[in-house]
């Protein structure tokens, strides 16, 4: 096989609700398969709090990291929504009210029987030099600053804005998995994932245990750029865990 | 009020589940919240893979900028399980088995009648210098690296190993939150929530849009480390909702 450049990007999380507890996070997943299927590997996250400088430092920290760097959160309209101002202070550059987005929430709330207040139109604030990135299914666009991706913390939002993102960031293969699992302790089993992954170059097997239908045991992810390559060492995989006496748990 | 020296920390989750995507993180409002009741702020996330280079260079980033680091995952019987070597270098010391893990491990297994195998042992390894962290519902300890605390990824072990540093953290004030919630686009009630906001000084407000029970609204969370003083300027953010003629969610 031959080997692909390897295309990777970052998540920052921005929110203080994520940092209080007060809130769940659940754009990490969403995120990180969304990447996964436009053959990008997400490497890091970083979550932190609606600071000015917190934001900055972390945005020019990852965007000369990362190909990509995505953001969700603080895009609102309310005082604590600081994203669009510190990524702009990132990059060296003013914020402006950006005329697409500006026609594009304007036509949403006239749509809507809804005034057009100074608040909403703070949606359409965007560092200078900034793309929209089309939101298919409610009003307010995404940004896209050079590799940065800005986009909701709504979660149902960031997903709508992924979508509009769908194809056009370049990638290579996505990452295939294969599981197998079994109800085994992880440590009865570690000696044999070691030896059957260092059969297989190219693959990495990730063992995470669980507690599920009131029984212990341990799923088996073997990950690789090769499809073919991550079911055949699954296979070999679940063949010696049968050998070695492990219950193996079928159809999965 | 006197102005409390403030104890801040970082969470730095290890685990290709949860940058690929498989698993959701179930671990950064729990460590959040646990925080916040120790009187500590939790001011940073990471998330990172289990690559020894990026763990080593989070840990040796982060323990130098805040009170406390946490870190959850990679601390089973598996080849990918690396944290305890990875923050061994980090701190530029070797790994041992520790006499005390070594004999809680021991007793576990010998009590479910289960061979004490060298890939059980492998969890008794820590950091050298490093002391350990009672876990008052399973076998395995948490580790404890100067001001890092090494914690179970799985999220029900790591929430034994907080309990088991219950009280031991030096802390100053939990942060105290009241939430008012209405019936109301953000963008109608922006300029209101900031005017609120400067007008109490100490107290932040965060606005949070939701969708529940068929209807758009929002939270919105005020936030003080002096409870009274938030509760009172919740009391007057109500107030002034309703004058504004907002449908404020009684009884939360």
């Amino acid at each position: 096989m031959k080997a692909d450049r390897v295309w990777v990007a970052a998540l920052l999380v921005i929110g203080d609700e994520i940092l209080s507890g007060r809130t769940e996070d659940k754009n990490i997943a969403q995120v990180a398969r969304w990447l996964n299927s436009q053959g990008i590997r997400l490497q890091e996250v970083r979550v932190v709090p609606d600071v000015a400088d917190a934001i900055v430092a972390a945005v020019n920290g990852l965007r000369s990291a990362y190909d990509y760097v995505i953001t969700t959160g603080g895009i609102g309209p309310t005082h604590d929504d600081i994203t669009v101002d510190s990524i702009a202070a990132a990059f060296g550059v003013p914020v402006i009210t950006h005329p697409q987005a500006r026609a594009i929430l304007e036509k949403y709330y006239r749509d809507r029987g809804l005034e057009f207040t100074e608040a909403r139109l703070r949606m359409a604030r965007v560092p200078e030099g900034a793309e929209l990135i089309p939101n298919p299914t409610s009003g307010a666009p995404g940004v896209k600053m050079a590799n940065v991706y800005i986009l909701a913390g709504v979660p149902n939002i960031a997903a709508a804005m992924l979508q509009g993102l769908e194809g056009k960031l370049q990638g290579g293969r996505p990452m295939a998995s294969a599981t197998v699992s079994a109800h085994a302790a992880e440590s009865e089993v570690a000696a044999l994932l070691k030896q059957v992954q260092d059969e297989y170059p190219g693959v990495s097997i990730g063992s995470y245990p669980f507690y599920r239908d009131g029984g212990f045991g341990a799923d088996f992810v073997v990950r690789s750029e090769d499809d073919a390559l991550a079911n055949r060492c699954a296979s070999e995989l679940r063949r010696r865990l049968k050998s070695a006496r492990v219950e193996v748990i079928e159809g999965d």
